[in-house]
C-alpha cells in the first residue's frame, strides 16, 4: 500500500492548479455577472470559449478519458486529483471539456458507438464544439428503479418512433447542445433487464419539444435541466447504440464513472468551502474575538478536515479498484462513495454558510450554489437509499458466505 | 397544566383553515406562475390584493397584534396555531397582513411610536396599503453582535444625516414598500448598549440608494432583500422612535416576538413538508412496493411527527410565558425555540425533498423554496451559535446559584 | 393551554425535593459502597428500609397509583414531576415504593386482580414488604412482537403447568422478591391476540429455576435481571389474572403507564447529568481557562437545556392525554416519548461523561451507570424501531384520511 | 497510489487469522467464564498462557515492534491489518504480546532506555513474563493538558522521592504486573514543556499503594485501572528514562503509536460488531420477516460498511505516513484517526446492540463490553475535543499560509 500520487498526476495537477489560479478563479465573478445580466439564464458567455482554448493550449483537455488517443489517457486514479481541482469552481469542468453529461456521453460513444456515430457526434464533443444531453429520468416514475423507465421506442420501417416524457435532462438548454442519448423501451417481450435501448436523438428532430427547464432550488442553470416531450419523434434505427436491449448495460457502464467523477468534484467543493469557512472565521469578530478562535467553530474545521481526508481516500481507492479490477467489481465501493461524499460535502458547505451569515446564502460566495447542486447528488442517479440497499444486500451475502450472483 | 387550545383560538383556526382551503391553496400555483412570468421578480400580483380583501372580510386580518383596538387582540398563545397555518404556504402571512417585517415594524410603531408617527405610518400598514423594511444588518460586520452596528446618524440642525450601508433589508424591493425603520449610531459617547437609535426613513429620501436585491440560494424573492447605501440621507429628528439611544431596547422588544412568529410559521412549513412526504411516499413505487412501506422512510415519518410535537409544545410554552411573564423573562425560551425549530423543520423538509427526488429540488413543490428560506432562519437575527451561547451562560449561572444580572 | 403545575403537584414536589436533599442524596455513596462490598450483588442494604420508612412517614409513598384509596391519588400529570425527581438518583424510586416492575405489577393487580389476589399480593406490595417480577421477554424470540411469546401454560386439572424460558425478568434477584406475573400461551386455538394469559407464579414454586442474573453492561444490579427456566411449574388456575386470553390486553394496559414512568424518570437522569456536566466544566481548567468557557461545551449545555425542555413538555402532554382521554387514545404520544426521551437523555449523559474524562466512565459519578441503564430503555419493552413503525403507520393513515382500526 | 497489502502483511494476516479461528475464538467463552467465576476480577486464567505459547510458536509474537531484532520488524502499515484482527476479540492482543500499555512501555524502553533498563525490564516484557503500567493521568487535574501533571519527583541524594496521586494506570492490577513508567515533575524551574521526566518504578516499591481499581461502565477489568498513591516513594535516579525533563518528549513519542494501535484495533471491533449485527438480523424475525429485510436495518449495515472502509483507509494512510515521514509529521493525521475511528466504531457497536435487544447489553455477546471500552477511547489520552483543537489550529495556519512552529 502506498499513498503517493504518480509523477504524471502530480505534473497535471501542478499545471491545472496554475491554470485555475491564473485564469479561472479570476474569471468567476465575470462569469456570474454575465449570466445574471443576460436576458435568459441559458447563455454561454464568450469568456468560456477563451478559457477552453487556453485549457486546450495547456494540454488540460479531455482529461477524463482514459483512452490515450482521444483523451489524456489518465487512469481514474490519476484523474481524481484533477477532477477535484475542477470541482472547486463552477466553471472548472466545462473549460477543460470535462463536464457532465458530456463526459458520460463521450464515454458511451467511445466504448459502444460505431464509426459513423463516433465521427458524427464523438469528434465534435471531444473538440468542445457541441454539447449533449442524457435523457433517462422520467417525471412519472421513480427512476431509482431503472426498470421503471417507460418511454416507448417503437420500430416503424427503418426508424424508431419515440413517445413519452423525460425530465432532468441536464445540458439540453445549453446554446450548443445538439444531441441526446435517450433511454427507452424497445424490447417489450425481453426479460426485464433487456428491454431498454439507448438511442442517439438530434435535438432538432421534429416532435421533440423542450417543455421547460427545471430550477435547482432557485437556480436556473445555464446548461439547464430540461423536461422534454417526445411526440412521434422519428429516428433511424442506425442511431441505436450497441444494439437492441443494451440500454441497461450501457447505463450501468456509464453511470459508474459518472458517479466517481461527481464524487471527485464534490471533494473540490468541500475543500473550497472549508477554505472559505476558515478565511471568514479569521476575518470576522464577535464579542471582541475572531470567530476562528471559538472552539465550536474549531470543532467544525477539524471535523471537516477529518471527513474530507476519509472521503478522498475512499474515492481514490475506488478509482484504483476501477483501474485494476474494473467497475463491475467495484460496485460496492462506487455505491459507497456516491452515498458518503455528497453528504460530507453538504455538511461542510452548510457550516461554511453558517459562518458567512447572510453572505453565505447569497451569491457573493459560491456556497449556496454549491449547496443546492451538491444536494441534487444525493438523489440524482439513484437516491442514497437505493445505493445503501445494494451495499447492504452484498454485505449480508458476504457475511453469510453466499456466492455473488452474476448480475 | 392543560393542553387544550382556547375556544377563541379554535374558532379562528377553523375559519383560517377554511380560508386557506377555499381560497389560498388554490391560488398558490397562479401566484408562482405570475411571479415566474413577470419581467422582474419584484412583483405584487393582483390576486394577492383580492386575497387580502377576502381575508379582511373574513376577520382574518392583523391577527398578530395583541392590541384589540388595532389588531385581533389575540394572545401569543392564541395566535400561535394561526401563524402555524399561515406558515404552510408562501403567501399565507401576507394575505392576512401578518408578514415580516411589517408585523415587527407595526409592533414597534404601536409600542414606541408617537401619535404623528402612528397616523402617518402605522395606519396604512395596518390597512395593508403600504409595506415596510427594517434595516439593521450591515455587510461589513458580524451583526450577531448588535454593538457592531456602524451606520452613522449625525445630528445636523433639526435633522439626522445618515451615512453607511445596510443589507438584508427584507421587503425593500416590494412595489408597495414606503418606509424603513433604520438602526444606527447616534450617541457615540454613551455606554455601549445606549449608543444606537431607531429612525423612520421614507424610502424615497434622497441619498438612499437600493444597490441590489440579494438572492436566497437562487431565489429572488418578490419582496426582496436589499443592499442599501445611505449617502448623506437627511431625515428630521422628529422621525426618531422613542428617543435617542433607545435602539438596542427597541431591537430587543422587536426581535423577540419576531422570533416567535418565525418559529410558529416554521412549524407550518414542517407539517406541510411531512404531508407532502407521506403523500409522495404513498404515490411512488420502487421494486414493486410503495415507498411508504419501507421502514427507513417510516422512521423518517415517525421522527418528523415526534420532533414536530416537541417543537410545537416548546413554541406554545414560550408563547404562554411571553403572555404571562413577559418577553424579558422568557429570553431563554425564545432563544431555545429560535435554535430548535428551524433545525427540526429543515431536517423534515430535507427528507421530504429526498423522497420527491428531482421534483423536490424543483419548483413543482414548495419544498426547495421552503428549505432555502428556512435555512436563513438559522442565521438571520443572530446565528444559532449566538443564541446557544446565551442559553448556556444562563444555565451555568443558574446551576451555580448566581443571581441574574439586570441586563 | 396553560403550563403551570397544579398546587397539589407543587406541594408534593417541594416535599419530595426536601426528602431527597435531606435524606436520599446523602445516602447515595453509602448505598453504592454497601452494594460494592457485599458478597453478592443482590443485596438490600438496611439503609433502604430506613429511607422507605421515612418516605412513608412524609407521605411520599405509592405516589404512582392514581387510585386515592391505595395510592396517592395523583393524576399522571401531577405524578410526572415527582417521578422526574425520583429519576435523579438510583434509589429514588425504590425508597418511595415507586420502582419498576412493582409499580406495573401493582397496577395490574389493582385493575385486574380479584379480591383474593389483591389481599395476598397487592397489599404487601403496597406496603413495601415484598417485591415482584414481570416475566414476558423470552431469550429465543424477538419480544418486540408480543405474539412471539412462546412459554406454554397447559391446563391440567385445576392447575396450569408451565414450560419454557424467560429472561430479563427484572427484580427477581431482589432478596424480597416473592411473586411473578408471567405471560404465556394458554389459548392455542384463539385468534393471535387472544392466545396469551397472565398468571401469578410465586417465586418458590417447584420447577421454577433462576438460571442466572444478566448484567447490564458490566453492572450486576441488586434487583437483578433473571433468566428463568419453567420446568413443569404447577400453579392453580385461580392464579389467572382477569381471565383466559387477557394477556395481551393486560400487557398493553400495563406497558403504557410503565413507558411514561420510565420517560419521566429519564428526564430526572438527564437533568442530573446536565447539572454534573456544568459543575465539572466549571471546576476543571485546560490551557488556562475553565472548560465551561469553551464554546463547544457551551453548545452542549444549550442543546441539553433545549432538548430537556422539549422532552419534558412532550411527556407532560402525554400524561395529560392519558388523564383526559385514556391511554388507548394516547398511544402515538406514548410511543413518541418512549422513542424520544431516552435518546435525548443518552446524548446528555454521554456528553457529561465526556466532560468528566475518566471519572465519567467510573463509579465516582452516577453517569456511567445512568448511561448503561438508560441505554436499555431504547430496546426494553419494544425497541425504538417498533415504536417508530407504529407511529408512522398511524401518521400515514391520518394523512390519507383513513379511519383508525379498532385495534 | 496503490491499495494492495504487502505480501509480508498478507502472510502474517493469514497466519494470524488461522490462529484466531483455530484457537482464540473458541477460547473466548472459557475466558469470560473463568473471569466471572474467579474470586477477584483481577485474574490471569491459565488458558492465556497456553495461547501465548502457541502464538509464540506460530511466530505471532511482538508483532507491534518495528525493530526486527526484538520484534517482528513490521512497518506500521504492515502491522495495521494484524492489530485489526487482534482487536476483534478481547484477548487477541494479549495472547500475541501486543496489548497496551505494555506495547507503549516496550517502545519507550526500546527507544529511550539504557542497556541496564532494557536488560532488567524490556526483556521480560518482550518474553511476556511480566506486565507493566503507565502512570500519567491524575485524578485532580484535566490530563488532556499534559502540563497539568502534578506528581512531584524530588531529588534526594541518589534517589528521587515521589509524592502524589495517579489514576487510570491500566494494567496495574494484573497478577503479573511488576513495573510502572511514571510521569512527574522534576525540573520545576524549566520551561513548561521541559519540567517533566519519566521514571521506572517497580510495583513493590515501599510507599506505593494501589488504592483501588476503577470500573469501566460496571466492568472490573482483569488488568485493572488503578488509582495509586505515592507517599515518599524512593527510587534511584538511575531509573530515569532518557534524562531529566524528557518526559513530555517521551510521552509524545509514546502516545502517537499507541493512538494508532488503538485505532487499528477499534476497526477490528467495528468489523466484529457488524458481523454480529448481520448474523442477528438474519436470525431474528419480527412480524413475519427476518429483521435483515428491513430497510432501516439495511441502512445501518450500509452505513457501517461505508464508515469502516473510510476509517480503515485513514488509519492505513496515517500508518504509511508514520513509516515514511515520521510520527512528528503525521500529527494531524494521528489526531484525526484518534477522533474519527472510535466514534465510528461506537456507532456501529451501538446499532449492533440495538439489533440484539436485551442480549446486546448483557455478556452473552461481546458488544456491551466493546462499547464500554471503546467509549473510553474518546477521552483516554486526550479527549476528542483536544485533538480537534489541534487539528483546527494547524488547518487555520495552513490556510493562512503560515509556517508551522517548531513545536
Amino acid at each position: 500500500m502506498e499513498f503517493e500520487l504518480s509523477d504524471r498526476a502530480k505534473d497535471f495537477r501542478e499545471r491545472l492548479q496554475a491554470f485555475l489560479d491564473e485564469r479561472v478563479y479570476p474569471a468567476e465573478r465575470e462569469y456570474v455577472d454575465a449570466v445574471r445580466s443576460a436576458a435568459t439564464p441559458h447563455v454561454h458567455p464568450p469568456l468560456l470559449e477563451e478559457l477552453k482554448e487556453e485549457a486546450r493550449r495547456r494540454g488540460l483537455w479531455n482529461l477524463f478519458l482514459p483512452d490515450p488517443e482521444h483523451g489524456a489517457g489518465l487512469s481514474y486514479l490519476d484523474y481524481a486529483p484533477l477532477a477535484e481541482l475542477m470541482g472547486r469552481t463552477m466553471i472548472g469542468a466545462e473549460v477543460c471539456n470535462c463536464s457532465a453529461p458530456d463526459t458520460g456521453n463521450m464515454e458511451v460513444l467511445h466504448q459502444f458507438g460505431n464509426e459513423e456515430q463516433k465521427a458524427q457526434w464523438l469528434q465534435p464533443l471531444l473538440d468542445g464544439e457541441i454539447r449533449s444531453g442524457f435523457a433517462m429520468t422520467e417525471p412519472d416514475v421513480a427512476s431509482s428503479d431503472a426498470t421503471n423507465v417507460q418511454l416507448r421506442m417503437e420500430r416503424d420501417g427503418d426508424d424508431f418512433v419515440l413517445n413519452g416524457r423525460k425530465w432532468w435532462t441536464t445540458g439540453v438548454m445549453h446554446p450548443r447542445c445538439r444531441i441526446l442519448i435517450v433511454m427507452g423501451k424497445t424490447e417489450l417481450e425481453a426479460p426485464v433487464y433487456a428491454q431498454q435501448s439507448m438511442l442517439l436523438v438530434p435535438l432538432d428532430t421534429p416532435g421533440l419539444t423542450i417543455l421547460r427547464s427545471l430550477p435547482v432550488f432557485g437556480y436556473m442553470d445555464p446548461e439547464g435541466h430540461g423536461e422534454l416531450e417526445f411526440a412521434d419523434v422519428r429516428v433511424p434505427q442506425a442511431n441505436l447504440i450497441a444494439g437492441p436491449g443494451a440500454g441497461f448495460l450501457i447505463a450501468q457502464a456509464r453511470l459508474g464513472p459518472g458517479r466517481i467523477h461527481h464524487c471527485m468534484r464534490a471533494l473540490g467543493a468541500a475543500e473550497r468551502a472549508l477554505e472559505l469557512l476558515c478565511a471568514r472565521a479569521d476575518a470576522r469578530e464577535t464579542f471582541g474575538k475572531p470567530v476562528s478562535t471559538r472552539s465550536n467553530i474549531r470543532d467544525w474545521i477539524a471535523e471537516a478536515r477529518i471527513e474530507i481526508e476519509m472521503a478522498r481516500l475512499f474515492v481514490m481507492k475506488t478509482a484504483w479498484l476501477v483501474d485494476t479490477v474494473g467497475g463491475k467489481n467495484a460496485r460496492v465501493e462506487v455505491a459507497g462513495i456516491k452515498v458518503a461524499v455528497p453528504s460530507i460535502a453538504l455538511k461542510i458547505i452548510d457550516r461554511a454558510i453558517q459562518v458567512h451569515g447572510g453572505a453565505g446564502v447569497s451569491d457573493d460566495f459560491p456556497l449556496a450554489w454549491m449547496y443546492a447542486h451538491m444536494r441534487t447528488l444525493r438523489l440524482a442517479d439513484g437516491p442514497d437509499e437505493v445505493h445503501k440497499l445494494s451495499i447492504a444486500r452484498r454485505e449480508l451475502r458476504r457475511q453469510r458466505g453466499e456466492a455473488e450472483p452474476l448480475m
